[in-house]
């Protein structure tokens, strides 16, 4: 679609600025390359913004463009109690128990109003401004379907935000796995020596993986009783990524959409990553502007993917009112 | 060393009372044909007090016996949150977590104090009396080597009562297994579907298996957030056994081992289980007295088991004036 849209604009001579263009075949399989040859190559990508088309829209009727990603970052942690499994008739009661002690040490992390509670945490977590809270409002959510699509009797999350803040511009506390003890058939009553968790944070704006990661590795060895030993390791981290939606070319796009879809596009922040967009704030200093024109009914990486042609066209035509309208604010 | 005993006395027409004798072969494999052979056969084993010599004393030096076995109780928890896995990032902080929901319900069970604060759990505990306790307190108990011998740096347990007290005079709350999400090497970032746990407590007199593992299904799901799914199953349970140090047989066995030993031995409740203990009182309407001379050092059930000739006949000994005494009482 941007390379249509240049075809044109280049075509009437439309266009007061460069373009260059980036064509990426390895995100599916983590952009394993991309991030050495940004650095390599700094010069020759410099720029003032990014235009990316590999998002969507809620919907033809409801246009939005994604103004957020979030970061992650995700430990295992390891309690040892007993340095072999003991039987829990001779010992239970006198010894602490490393799963009841992991139990203990991610419950106490979250609170009962979906607060996590580790000290620090949300010092760097950026609050959206009344106006996009307005506008995320806006976005058309249906609480029983979205229940119904993942059969859940009730939501849970963080008080005082809205299911789509939850997950777009609110970090998570998740366990991902968890395991210790005896997991086959029937019982065996036994006191384990160890006991093991994957955790997982979604992070936010601007909040930094590393130093987060270092902050829950702090807090479980200060919380952890003597008892036991805990032991944190830190996967892997990355960062999240937001474009203001008072930031310029932002505005373009929004007005772009505006002149096709006859509508103001909703600023959407997704709770998913798109890693290379941080690394190309960081390496090129250069915002993304995220305008992508999928749908959810598109299957993507499912058999039958699809894009209606009607979309593929408008694509094309705000990607080109987005050219003109960045030229006026330039 | 039972027939031993009955040998001597029968030779020398010193006993007034009757004695019959079970031999179980079925012990380690759980005593499948005993409780039905018993259930048949009330009349014939019609006893006033059964002996067993299933036990052992803490050393040659102080000679102990036991008085109390832990019963039990075992359940499996299953926390159901969404329908299937979900994508931590897209529902992240939106959706309740079933392994940190899981996480909460075991933790909120044990307070800091280690007492277990299910309401009704403690109703049948029975406390041990001044003199029982004063006993207790003298069984000599190295805590450093104690902690040595499993490898822990510091105990839990229960405020209030000592190590020996914790795992023979009161319950437990153990979790004996826990299993959910992504267990495999690296990360994963999944808000799984399910969390599972397994979970027992040892029970002391005159706890009810059959009523705490209920009391336990209608707490959990009393308290099981809406959130999520929560089923509790009962998996077996065992009654606890009690012999009070006033009761005649015991003073009979008591008075035996002064006689032979030198020494009053010690009360010990132990924290594991003879199931049949519980099925001969339950059946017979008897008590039994657990009078064996095992050391720690016999290295039971393992290579090189074995058994130091001089307590084998200390041990008949003991026996014979077991029964002497028992007549006194009579």
């Amino acid at each position: 679609m941007q390379a249509k849209a240049f075809e044109y604009l280049n075509k009437h001579n439309l266009l007061k600025h460069n373009m260059k263009f980036i064509f990426e075949g390895e995100e599916e399989i983590g952009s394993g390359s991309l991030g050495p040859f940004i650095e390599e190559h700094k010069d020759l990508l410099k720029c003032d913004v990014i235009l990316v088309s590999d998002t969507g829209i809620i919907s033809p009727d409801v246009p939005s463009i994604t103004t957020g990603l979030r970061g992650l970052s995700y430990w295992q942690i390891e309690v040892t109690g007993p340095d072999h499994d003991l039987h829990s008739g001779t010992f239970g009661g006198a010894v602490a128990n490393p799963i009841n002690v992991l139990c203990k040490l991610i419950a106490d992390v979250t609170g009962p109003d979906g607060k996590i509670r580790i000290p620090g945490f949300y010092d760097d977590v950026e609050e959206a401004s009344d106006e996009e809270r307005k506008l995320v409002a806006s976005i058309p959510f249906n609480e029983e379907e979205y229940k119904k699509s993942i059969g859940v009797k009730a939501l849970f999350g963080e008080e005082g935000y809205s299911t789509i803040e939850r997950t777009g511009y609110r970090p998570s506390f998740d366990v991902c796995g968890i395991w210790g003890g005896y997991t086959g058939d029937g019982a065996k009553t036994v006191i384990p020596s160890k006991a093991y968790a994957k955790i997982s944070s979604r992070l936010v704006p601007h909040q930094d993986h590393n130093k987060i990661s270092q902050l829950v590795v702090d807090y479980f060895n200060r919380v952890a009783p003597d008892t036991v030993t805990v032991k944190v390791e830190k996967h892997h981290g990355g960062y999240g990524y937001v474009c203001p939606i008072d930031f310029p070319a932002y505005k373009a796009a929004e007005r772009g959409f505006e002149t096709v879809f006859g509508k103001r596009p909703l600023p959407v922040r997704i709770g998913g990553s798109i890693p290379i967009i941080s690394t190309f704030e960081k390496l090129l200093g250069a915002k993304s502007v995220l305008m992508g024109f999928g749908l959810e009914s598109n299957a993507i990486h499912s058999p039958n993917e699809n894009m209606p042609v009607d979309l593929w066209l408008k694509g094309i035509e705000t990607i080109i009112n987005f050219h003109l309208e960045y030229d006026k604010e330039a």
